[in-house]
């Protein structure tokens, strides 16, 4: 039977593959009294031998397909897997306490996991994870389960999931994944913009596709119009392959503007940018003729380990992305951590409402060595590029006017040592809260340019958290609402002579675009695979219809109204 | 040696009393072994018999003092005291197994507690809570320390807390406490509302107060300067029994204002209401001279019970108010729960952030049955009165239509039914989230008039979580991005010839009055403790001169400048 479910578009395109589900498998299990205690511990070395042999293939193929360091993690497991001081008291527990295996080796994997993780020593916690995967593994082949392999794919697949982990992801093979979708999510979602950076499909949200599709079904990701279909007749498959060949087409023609400038249709020239975590990303924001990168997100320096990075770990990332862009301008934004996104190293306290918390600048500004420590890493590197600081969550100009004096404080300092350091940097903030949206006016007299990150403003602006699925629907990025803030700020940079960008989800959204080219927005900072159509798209606008059509809709009541007004004057 | 703590002003006025720390002792022990066992039953039983004649002793006071509901909870746990089900295992245990009497008491006890809490009943679940409560008052005479009894107070004295819970504060005899002062908490607690509402001083948020203050310790709470002197010298005793005579005698001015119109000294205008959770509050509203009930908060009605009020019930809640108030006008907000406030038969699930979450409004056009068993029973009541329906967290115009259509569907219903409703009843919202502020041109046209809610516009607005003590800094109210939000909303109103009020702690506040009596704001509503102060302050005040005052204002920087601005002008 074919069905169809409806979800998020999260990302462009159209794949028809093979479902992989990527769900975790039930291990219960119940407790039971063994008679013949030989063959029980028979059965567990079987299994034992059975997960050895599955994890050294898995390593091989991770060394050839994803590199040595991705490999280190299952040569740690099947160290594991050889341990007689793990092996030997499950052996013991099944012959004198007559359980069966499963129940021996979850009450002593248990007893060595809490034993490692209540240890002050991150080699230990670490090796506490290692056990409890490897548990898994074994659990899975005395129970007789599949555990999910997702590095072992070596077909086209579609992973089923309910939703992707950072880690997941890490272990994926690029060449055969051919998209996403998902149960939960939104098209900010982890799994969302990771399904854009790797220019696959993919509809998140669909609620209950874990539940629909079975392992081997044939399914089509329609990332265009988020929709799923399942085991689709021939003459679905076949409008879809037109589809997809319709998509690649337009990608053909897309990919030829790499080199050109973004100019509408009666000569307003914009800057389009992309958003960047790491120093890798560069290749990306090059092949999609980024001219800027319009937001290098730090914290991803600060993440996946154990301690802050060093002032020189920093200086080089931070040196390599300004050499990479050769002299195009790279904002960088400090420290945005706290909210959903977690140091465990801080020691931070749990809030009530952490998007409402100590996050990014008012964290900074209370722990000023590690702001230091990035600032002076920033200063130190500027000389190698065109360098623009950003600070995040500003939402009052004292925090600014902090912000700035400690950045003035610490590049008097390392000037004074003889460091030299651009003096040309410029300094500006993101405008992500309404407040800020509200006085940009005051604001624009003292910052050097603003970039509106429109995912938290928004959620603020409507007071609903994004990533909750209850109140989603008040996530409305064409509200006038929220289009008459970004109105606000741009008319006050203008009238101060900054320059105003955007860098959330909504600079590279092709509703948004026609209104913020309208409303004057002079730098869309986007993914880098959104920049090709968007510079084919302001190509066909034109300016001076789009500042008609920005003003209209100001005066709309909805979201939806909105919408539906964009629409109808550019023809999508 | 005296001492002095800083705090936050939470409640005006100046108390000097002995405290009374009102701070869980420590009920920890370690586990022992006995060899006279029969000596450590009789040791058992000696804690039964003193915690028996300490609860009845609490029981007769309680009966006279708070009556015969708040007596009955100490008659449930003098029952579990002669309960031989609990008391026989903890003998026996204490006899086979050779343990103290604290380990055969929280082990016994602990077993019950959890029973009871497992099973699916309201009432043997809260057996569970009396017998925990029971096993603390056991195990502190076993161990010799002393638990509190607040309902035992019999001097006047100054509550010394952590933090005031709703149950904490319902056990205390009002007679008996002068002021209140806590380590944690601010303006909006309930600790700080409570104090407000029982008219004592009370400072709050002074971080240190449960560790330097002890039981005896002589203390004054300046609830107007927010400060906690303790062990004062004799000289500061004198200046500050001076001071509270000088604040009674003001006090005792206010009181003469009482039947007045509240009017600017250049005859403006404007109304004083009142905020009130339950018809019981009518009396301080009449007391205090309110004009109006600006914010009656039906939460109350579904709080602190096991299932929804009827609509009978909620009928009668709504009818006494408007009789009550005699044809005055009465604010009635539609249920506003979630967030911080949570009703646990309502099995709503956990959000990550509760204040961006699934709430009020939100929750009642998803939960219809609630809402219209709501909406029914305040049409029924609206013949008895001036009544005026407000909506809660409304951030779009689409959840307004929505609301008010469902309203006029009850109506309709309940007419064709012969059920009479009043004709006139004005519909308005709450305008609490930063969109419907930007949007307030707009939504004038639809509603019936506007209630700033300041205390979550602030939140939004400035993305900080005014629970959150790192981040309270930037709950700032005179911030003028907040000015500049109310302003908008009040312009909007009266170009429309709709009127606009505030019923959030601003309303009632010194600093803030003078610049909202110069925006035009037309209602206040606040503490009903806080009108008649807020009505000589208006009567001293010139409208013109805070009309300039308040454009002012709208450029400056920062909350600070603004309040130095109001201080210079209006000296204060």
């Amino acid at each position: 039977m074919s069905s169809i479910l409806k979800g998020i578009a999260a990302s462009n395109g159209i794949a028809i593959a093979k479902a992989y589900r990527l769900v975790e498998p039930d291990l219960s299990f119940e407790k039971k009294e063994i008679s013949d205690k030989e063959q029980e511990v028979s059965r567990f070395q079987q299994a034992i031998a059975t997960s050895k042999s599955e994890l050294e293939a898995i390593r091989d193929k991770a060394k050839t397909d994803l590199g040595e360091d991705k490999a280190a993690i299952f040569e740690a497991h099947l160290l594991v897997l050889s341990d007689p001081e793990l092996l030997t008291p499950i052996e013991d527990k099944i012959k004198t306490e007559a359980v069966n295996a499963e129940v021996a080796l979850k009450e002593t994997a248990d007893m060595f996991v809490s034993m490692f993780e209540s240890m002050d020593n991150e080699y230990m916690k670490e090796r506490a994870a290692d056990i409890r995967d490897v548990t898994k593994r074994v659990l899975s082949h005395l129970l007789g389960v599949q555990v999910v392999n997702p590095s072992m794919i070596a077909e086209e697949v579609i992973i089923i999931a309910e939703d992707l982990t950072p880690s997941d992801t890490a272990q994926l093979n690029r060449q055969f994944v051919k998209g996403f979708t998902t149960d939960i999510g939104g098209r900010t979602s982890h799994s969302a913009i990771m399904a854009r950076s790797m220019e696959i499909p993919a509809v998140v949200g669909t609620k209950s596709v874990t539940d629909e599709i079975q392992n081997g079904d044939l399914v089509i990701v329609d990332g265009l119009n988020g929709e799923v279909h399942i085991n689709p007749t021939p003459e679905v498959i076949d409008q879809y392959k037109k589809e997809h060949e319709k998509y690649e087409a337009q990608k053909a023609e897309w990919a030829k503007l790499v080199n050109e400038p973004t100019v509408s249709n009666d000569g307003h020239h914009v800057e389009l940018g992309a958003n960047i975590g790491t120093p890798k990303d560069l290749k990306g924001v090059t092949e999609h003729g980024g001219e800027a990168v319009g937001l290098y997100r730090t914290e991803f320096l600060y993440m996946g380990r154990d301690e802050l990075p060093t002032e020189d770990e920093q200086f080089s990332a931070y040196k390599a992305v300004l050499e990479g862009m050769e002299g195009k301008p790279v904002v960088v934004r400090t420290l945005d951590i706290g909210g959903d996104k977690e140091l465990p190293y801080l020691n931070l306290p749990k809030e009530m409402n952490p998007f409402l918390g100590f996050r990014a600048i008012r964290l900074c500004l209370e722990e000023q060595d590690i702001f230091r420590t990035q600032l002076r890493a920033l200063l130190r590197a500027s000389i190698y590029g065109n360098l623009k600081i950003m600070f995040p969550m500003i939402s009052t100009l004292n925090e600014f006017r902090e912000a700035k004096a400690i950045l003035s404080e610490e590049q008097a300092k390392l000037n004074e040592t003889g460091v030299k350091t651009a003096d040309n940097i410029e300094v500006g903030i993101m405008v992500e809260i309404p407040s800020t949206a509200v006085m940009a006016d005051l604001f624009a007299k003292e910052v050097d340019f603003f970039s509106i990150g429109t995912n938290d403003l928004i959620q603020y602006t409507m007071a609903a958290d994004r990533m909750n699925e209850r109140v989603s629907y008040l996530y409305q990025p064409y509200n006038p609402a929220i289009l008459r803030l970004v109105k606000m700020v741009i008319d006050a940079a203008h009238k101060e002579g900054k320059w105003a960008g955007m860098c959330g989800e909504m600079a590279g959204d092709e509703i948004a675009i026609p209104i913020l080219l309208g409303l004057g927005l002079d730098e869309f900072s986007m993914s880098a695979t959104s920049i090709l159509k968007a510079r084919s798209q302001i190509s066909r606008l034109n300016h001076k219809e789009m500042k008609e059509l920005a003003n209209d809709v100001l005066q709309l009541h909805t979201n939806d109204e909105v919408i539906e007004a964009v629409k109808k004057v550019t023809e999508l």
